[in-house]
């Protein structure tokens, strides 16, 4: 029988709710389709943090590296500085592991509003490939002066080897998929350096890729493109804090974030990969039992995929969407609905049984 | 008789064709509230460039320096790369006037319709203030190595006085006109030292208006939550890049960007403030006639307000938003209808004089 072993780490908040739910989904497509799914638990959290002062031990990231993939939930809570609580887990993993492909669906799921007038299913369906490794988050930089003198500086970096390789993953994704039509954010015409850089590269990867179209907007107008038509996008690549605004305002226009997965891929698969919800821990609701698991099962999905179980990944997703639109069953509040966390990965887990 | 010098510069693509038509609506609004607005026209542009090899004389800066104002159209077009047209022109007016303030109004207005679902006049209304002189925009960094070993380096910069200025003036911004709640636009979970910082001022100065509301959000959950729930903001306050995104984001939800204005303000009128419209040069319909003239005419209003006229500011918008619901009257092509920029600015033109 195959076997996948998978480091959980359901992080913080409602991390610790969703994983478990979209843990039980994914066990059960996998005994319906005949593998099995180790998964090996990792309590690292901001908790961990405020009792032993990191993030996670210092051989943590040993410990992920013989796993076949990384389900994490949500990392960050108050009490710890954000930028403590990512640089400490989350973001580590992404790097040490040369997850540089962030892939995110802007996908309207049925038996889900969209905020845009007129839109159904079908036509909100595109992919954000986000530079995951560099640019923009980096450590270089700092603080100089006192009081009303002092500076800060940020330095971001643009590699030419990272550059490259995530817009060809994007020529090729687009190629891969069918969906021949890549689009470039860039703010050239601001960031002085990074952007014309970036735009050099995107045209002559582009170049490599004649069957694939390119466009390219600046960052700013493409935000407001998402909204004004997004029916027009297919794959959108993006850097760093590019991808990852994008890939927030993406799942915003398909009326919620709470929905949205993504993979932190490293195509080569030397190391594990990645799944996680774009939601954060949200601590206003954690605690209640009432997050909504759908970003996390969707992960999940993608997870599966990736270990090259796709027919069991589409599986997932017929339930989830059929979960979605039968009457009976009790979403969570965020959709309308006065049900649980726990009830509605139920109710996805016998559909999926089901079907 | 009052009077005002204003430096025009119409600039690239349609910007010569909607600063002309918004002229003539200024115009008549101050002889019809009696005072005088004199308009020096200045031909900088792309066109410039390519003729002298500068978008402006060497004393260019110096001929804007005594007038009251500046009245942009846009700066950009194919052919010259944009951060040469845009670091040539608008980017040193902005930082050598200390126009550190670039205050954007989000407002749906009457006759346009959101592409969001069930928005009405009213529901959409807040102001996006940008840090408008340093942050991420800045000419500091650059490439080394050569080839596959290429690195590009871009530095962000932030000052205390910079980021206290900007963020003093948001919250002055919210208390003076009622809506005492500021949102700051933050990313200090990704941003390892520029946005901590950030975040720091924001809450020292935010202790200083205990009147005024304060919270933050990263920038990508906050791109979400102007599409998911726009009623909720009142003063959005950014970075220099972010200010960017979102107020090109905010105009998208109120229907086009075409429509939107803004005010590039030096706050202590040492220097000429500057208005021009969010929009760009949209070199595929320039020369046709055919732009709308809103941004254009509503940045005039925001200059005559800036300039102390707030009766005739407030007379412009009211025609302009009479001209927009009149059945009769032919809108330009992005807003459904047939008609040209002249038509459109001559509609308003004569709704104001009717007023
Ligand atoms: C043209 C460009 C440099 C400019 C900016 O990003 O500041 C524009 O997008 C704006 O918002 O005024
Ligand atoms: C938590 C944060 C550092 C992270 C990011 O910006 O990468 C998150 O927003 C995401 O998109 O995965």
């Amino acid at each position: 029988m195959r076997r996948y072993s998978i480091a959980s780490i359901p992080g913080d908040g409602i991390g610790r709710e969703v994983v478990p739910a979209a843990i039980e989904v994914l066990t059960a497509a996998a005994a319906k389709c005949g593998f099995v799914l180790e998964f090996r638990h990792f309590d690292w959290s901001c908790q961990t943090y405020l009792e032993t002062g990191k993030m996670m031990p210092d051989d943590g990231l040993d410990r992920l590296r013989d796993h076949d993939a990384v389900f994490l939930g949500a990392v960050g809570f108050p009490g710890v500085p954000d930028h403590i609580s990512l640089w400490g887990l989350l973001l580590p993993i992404r790097r040490e592991f040369e997850q540089y492909v962030n892939l995110r669906p802007v996908r309207l799921l049925p038996g889900i509003a969209s905020p845009l007038r007129d839109k159904a299913p079908g036509d909100i369906d595109f992919w954000v490939v986000r530079e995951n490794s560099e640019g923009e988050y980096s450590q270089i930089g700092g603080r100089t002066g006192t009081g009303e003198n002092e500076i800060v500086v940020q330095q971001a970096i643009f590699s030419r080897r990272g550059t490259d390789r995530i817009l060809r993953y994007a020529f090729d994704f687009a190629r891969r998929s069918g969906r021949r039509h890549v689009t470039s954010a860039t703010k050239s015409n601001g960031l002085y350096h990074s952007m014309p850089f970036w735009d050099e590269r995107f045209a002559a990867i582009g170049a490599e890729y004649p069957d694939v179209a390119a466009d390219q907007y600046h960052v700013d107008i493409l935000a407001a493109r998402f909204v004004m038509s997004p029916e027009r996008f297919n794959v959108v690549v993006g850097s760093n804090l590019f991808g990852d605004i994008l890939s927030d305002l993406g799942p915003g226009i398909t009326g919620t974030i709470a929905v949205a997965p993504s993979a932190n891929l490293n195509p080569e698969r030397r190391f594990p990969s990645m799944f996680e919800p774009v939601h954060g821990s949200a601590p206003d609701i954690a605690g209640q039992g009432i997050a909504n698991p759908i970003g996390q099962i969707w992960s999940g999905a993608m997870m599966l995929e990736h270990l090259g179980e796709a027919e069991p990944a589409a599986l997932v997703m017929r339930a989830l969407e059929t979960a979605l639109i039968a009457p009976d069953i009790a979403r969570t509040p965020d959709l309308g609905g006065n049900g649980t966390t726990a009830g509605f990965a139920q109710a996805v887990r016998s559909t999926l049984l089901g079907l």
